[in-house]
Parts: structure tokens; C-alpha cells; sequence
């Protein structure tokens, strides 16, 4: 293989924030074990210690990146506490972060070959503040995990990862209901329901997480509403240039969901909806 | 050439914000075409949609990186619509991103070597969302273009690219007239006059984009004075320590346009300017 | 050595914000100088203009960094003044900015080889725009600094570096007097009290910084307690998990100073604490 093929990459997507030297700290740490891993930011403002949001970014991102990718997520509000650090290897990705839930919407739609927790104190640093493991358990795990030491060096298998309820998708004859998942910088609404697919002038509704096993439903576009907010928006486009500027539509957002959202406005703000309320689809 | 020299540099301009995995997204994208791609933010906290402060933040930064930089921008209110997506090459940089005017600025001082509309489907992914084409069509192509592959493969000549108005710079006898350009982090306030560069004790005034042919013109910037939100500043400065801390001047800014300012404070906040109000240069 | 180590890492902390291009300009030039340089971020988010915090931050970070990495401060009231610009070497790193303290706290717990003042136009750039000196003069240092320049060709040697007065750490028998050094992203509120560290179940005080001299003292963590805002806390803990979700606590934060958080929340909202404040730790 070329060298260019060797060059690992690793992600960071944490809740740190960009005004300390927290992630700084962490670069530092994994180039001193890596010199040569290319490191990406997905985010660090991530709602502090928000699991669940963690969990949809990363479901959102790590199938865009090379499958030797390492994704390193530090949202870690029991850190000190008996909650593990843990690895997990799947084809789609390495991840590495505490136990809590962060990697289930992943894990839930790719199969995991391994999951360890990092207990191994070679590849963790000599002193561990029990304030900030991203720097002294997680970061030196996802760079000797990037220089391709095997993920079971790291520590002992784990059989029982913690994982979150998966976003609600229930489908009935005519009706799909589910939540809001997020709210984008836009104010684009993403909804629990997906994976929307265009065939023809046919919408095919798949399961959001491949394992959920929710079954497939199909209905025309065109003839379709949605309702949320109380209030019902008539038909699901394919983009936003389908209404006038400041009109509110639903569409298949860039993730395959549902999306409710006002073009050149924010859908969020205009309808007042938050994470967690209902969404219904009826056709 | 050796190796160092290849190394590709694509920077990214966008409204995205840093909180989603939207910018995430396209680096791994983009990683994953050209492994080897520094990659280089310039932004993303672009106001949302603003094509016109994109062209100017993009005008202020291209020409510091070397001649073989690819610029990935995506600030695209016709995201899905019928605007064009294209890449602009130029003797500075090559630039990927809608054909809405976001590069007009830059073409305003480089002469154009080619523009395309990127229809090639071989250079986008398989799957376009019709709400994100910084994923699925701007980043595969810079990545491509970062790779080597030649702009005339993208697809075809594209001989009227969108541009916007240039700013405005209105040179009679003794009076310039222009615009507020952009309010920086600090509060500076830079306008549409320039390039102002220092020959001796004399301020000359080159067209702030070449191509727009404005007379050249000078001055002692001593006996000058700026008329800005209804209030009179007294000569041109060279720096801010040249007046004491919390007071308010006009001087030449680091893109070479003149500025107003507040030492160790705010000029916008505290002369209440804004984007677009008139500046006027006397002497 | 094998490529890889030769890698140079050059790390960036200025007040800039992310808005702007100021940081992309200084990115390009350094590329442009040291293309195989690694450029990593601490921050842009710098209070404006804030020496003090801006040495703190660096403070808590370059330790982290391979010894051969050149870290490039940008925060500088005084641009375009007569204070200089400098480049300092320390055992722990290279260090390039304003002479203006910002290396103040670093210098205090590293032998400084050489500092230097940056008066040799051929490592700077050609013009020098003086309100932007981080583009025409700091990052073109650091950049031949990563390349391998020797710090002496840079310019003539400088014997004075300005410094801040240090951290007040006051250390008497049963009591140590402090301020509040920082307060971070989640609200946890830094003191200068440290360097805190375990030995069995003894916490031992070491000084903040190296070189202050300040002397040592002892105390078993459980009999202590923390005066703040008119308060008195109980106990210096390990974890946040020592206490329950939104209880407040002392603890060894993860520099080795003590702080005071709140678990789940913001210590500083709760307590109302700012930097400066006075904190006294008893036992």
C-alpha cells in the first residue's frame, strides 16, 4: 500500500467547547503517539453532556469517512465514575468513548465486531485525572488504535454496552409517527423518520436504523402530510427551491429523514418545535 | 518536485456553522477521494445564505495560499434549484461552489482561466440530495480537482457565471465615496475604499478590485478626514496605537481598504455602522 | 529519523474568532513556508486583546505537544507599537508572539534558551500591514521556525521578555490564598492553587509555577476545606461523581489546580464567581 492509503484518520466530536485548550490537549496527546494520523473535527458544541444529540451527530458523519477511520467522542458526564471506556470496531469505523450510550444509533445499524473496555494501562497515560479521560484515556486509546495496534491490546471484551432507546418510528397503515431528532443551524427539523428514498415518484420508507427491523411503507409524495406543531404542511418535497422564500415545507433532508423547514428562514423558530415532539406522516 | 509540493490544499468556506456534522461530512468525503489534502477552514460561521459577505471574506483570504489551492465554498440559497454548480480556475486558486456570485470579488482581480458547470456524474456521488450539494457535488469535485484531474473534465465551459455588483468606490476631486464592506470580530469597519497603500507620506488609492478601472488618486492622509454615521474623523492612521486606548480613528486595515476603528474597543458599536451605510474619504 | 517524526507541528491560539479570515490568511502564509507543517488549533476565542487569559491557556497546553512543536500566540493590543515581536525556546517547545507577557506563565516553569526579537525582514513578509502583524510577521516566524530555521537568524538576541506578575498562590500554616485564574466552557472555576497532587490519601501542594518557589505543604483532601464568594465548601474530592447531579465541590481539576464545579452544571453561575476572585483553601 501507498503511504498516502497508511494515514489514518481520526475524528474528535466532543461538548468542549472552542474557547479552552481542552481538544488542544487531546491533538497534542494523539500527534505525540501519531504523528502522522490526520485529525478531524466533527464538532465540539455539542450541548454539554448531551448523549442522545451525540449519538444522531455521529450516526450522522462516520459513514462519510474511510472505514480505517478512528472515531474518538468525548460527552462524558459520568467521567470519575464506575461507567467504562470503551473501543468498538465495526467495518464501518473504530470508535472510542465512555459507555454511555454515544455510539448506540452506529451500533445499531452496523454490525460490531469488538467491543473492549480500555483498561490496559500501557496504552492509557502513567497519571489519569478523574476529571478529563478524553485527554488521558480516550485520546491515547483512538491514536494507538490509528497506529494500528489491535483493539483487543486495548483491554478486556465488553459484552454489554450501554446503549439509549433508539428515536421513535412507528408504522401503521397510512400513518408513520415519530419525534423531532434535531435542530439543525438552519433551523431545519430533523425528524426519527428515515430513511426516506425517492423511487420514481414513490417515497420508500426504510428503517431509520438498519436493525430496527421497522417495516418498509411506501406512498406518493405528492399526496402525503405532515403534522406536527399542530399544524399540517401538505405534501414532501425534494428541496427547498419547491416553495417560495419564507414558506414552510416538509422534505427529505440530506440524511434521509423527514425534515420540516422554511426555505431561507428557520423552520424550528416559525413552527416552535424542540427535540422530542411528535411528528406524524399520513397519506 | 518532491513530495511536500504535491500536497494539495483545499480550504472550506460555508454558513454551516460548527455545531452539526455538515462540514464533517465533506472532509471525510474528501479524504476519502484525496488522502493526502491538507484541508484548511476558512469559515463556517458565514451569516446564513450571505453570498455577498462570502465573496468578500473569500476576496480577503485566497491570495495568501499558494497557486495550487482548490477554495471549496458553499453558502447556496439555490441549493436543488436550477443555479449551476461550477469551479472557476484562476492563476491564484481553483474554486468550487454555486454559480450565485460568491466568487465575483475574486474574479474582479484574476483574470479567468476556465469556468465549468460540474456535470460530470463520474466527479459527484452516486446519490445527490437536493439539499446539500456540498456533499454529494462542491466537495468530490475539489477533491478531485486537489487529485489532479482536470477542470475541463467536470464537465462543460460554463461563459457567464453569476456576478454580483462590486462594491461601490466613487472617485471625484478631492471625494471618495464608498460602502461599509464588513464588520469584523473586533468591530473594525472596513469599507469599500481601498487598496490604500502608503508611498511615502502619501496615501495612493489603487481600485479596491483591479478590474473595475477606478482612478487612482492621493492624498496626505494627515489633512484627510472620513465622514461616516453623520460624524467627522480626523486623518488617516497607520495603526491603532497611534490614538489612545477607546478612541475612534480611520486608518489603512491589513486587506489595504480603509477602516474605521476603535483602539481596544468597538467602531461599529460605538459609531453604530453597519453593512452597506455610505463612508466618505475628503481631503 | 523516518519522515514522520519530521513533521513539523505549529499550534495556533489568538483572539480572532472564527468569522473572519484572519486565521485562514495566517494558515495560507505558514502553508505556503512549511508545507508539511501541522497546523492545530487551541483557540480563536481569546477574550479580545485579554493577555492574561491568553497565557493561562497556553499555559494548560503546550506540555502536551512534542518538544519540537512552535506554538504561534497571536493577542496583541499593542500592534503597530514599539513592543516587539519575539520568538522564545524552551526545552518544551518554541513559542512565537507579541512581547507583550502571553508567554509569561510558560517562562515561569521552563528554562528559556533564547528569546529573540523578530526584526529580519527575510523571515518576514515583504510588506507589513501594521495592524495585522500575526500575518506579515509571527506566522512567517513560526513557519521557518518548523522548517528548521535556528532561532538566532531570526533577529538579535532579547535579555528583557516582559512578564505578568504571576498567579497569586499565598501559602501560610492551615491556609492557602488564591484567586480564580479561569473559568471554563462548563462553568468549572479555575484557581491558582496548584499544582495539586495525590500521594496516597494526602494531597500535596506543589507551586503553580515551577519557578515562583513558593513552598510546599501537605493535607489529607477530606479535612479541607474552600472559602469562595462567602461560602465554605467541605472537602477537596477527586470526581465529580463524588458528589450528586447539581451538587457543588472542590476538586483537583484536570491541570492540578484546584477548582470548584458544580456536577452536571456551572459552579462559576452558581457561586457567581469571576476572575480575580479571591478563593482560600483551610485545613
Amino acid at each position: 500500500m501507498s503511504r498516502m492509503n497508511d494515514t489514518p484518520i481520526i475524528t474528535l466530536t466532543t461538548d468542549f467547547g472552542l474557547a479552552d485548550a481542552y481538544v488542544g490537549a487531546m491533538k497534542g496527546i494523539m500527534l505525540d503517539i501519531a504523528s502522522d494520523a490526520r485529525l478531524v473535527d466533527v464538532t465540539h458544541q455539542i450541548a454539554s453532556q448531551d448523549v442522545q444529540e451525540t449519538a444522531y451527530v455521529l450516526y450522522t458523519v462516520y459513514r462519510f469517512f474511510p472505514s480505517d477511520t478512528v472515531h474518538l467522542v468525548v460527552v462524558d458526564p459520568g467521567v470519575g465514575s464506575a461507567r467504562r471506556p470503551i473501543a468498538a470496531r465495526t467495518p464501518c469505523g473504530s470508535f472510542v468513548g465512555p459507555d454511555n450510550g454515544v455510539f448506540s444509533y452506529v451500533m445499531a445499524e452496523q454490525p460490531v465486531g469488538a467491543v473492549v473496555e480500555l483498561a490496559n494501562p500501557r496504552y492509557r497515560r502513567a497519571q489519569i485525572s478523574q476529571t478529563f479521560h478524553g485527554r488521558d484515556i480516550f485520546a491515547p486509546a483512538a491514536a494507538h488504535l490509528a497506529t494500528g495496534i489491535p483493539i483487543h491490546q486495548l483491554g478486556p471484551s465488553v459484552s454489554d454496552p450501554v446503549t439509549l432507546p433508539l428515536p421513535r418510528l412507528r408504522v401503521s397503515p397510512g400513518i408513520v409517527n415519530g419525534d423531532v431528532l434535531h435542530i439543525d443551524h438552519f433551523g431545519n427539523v430533523v425528524t426519527s423518520i428515515g430513511r426516506l428514498v425517492w423511487e420514481a415518484e414513490m417515497l420508500m420508507l426504510e428503517p431509520a436504523f438498519r436493525r430496527t427491523g421497522a417495516p418498509q411503507a411506501s406512498f406518493r409524495a405528492d399526496e402525503a402530510s405532515v403534522i406536527a406543531a399542530g399544524r399540517e404542511i401538505q405534501g414532501v418535497h425534494r428541496t427547498y427551491a419547491e416553495v417560495e422564500p419564507g414558506g414552510t415545507l416538509a422534505l427529505v433532508g440530506s440524511t434521509g429523514h423527514l425534515e420540516i423547514a422554511m426555505r431561507e428562514g428557520s423552520g424550528a423558530t416559525a413552527l416552535g418545535l424542540q427535540v422530542g415532539d411528535p411528528v406524524e406522516l399520513r397519506w
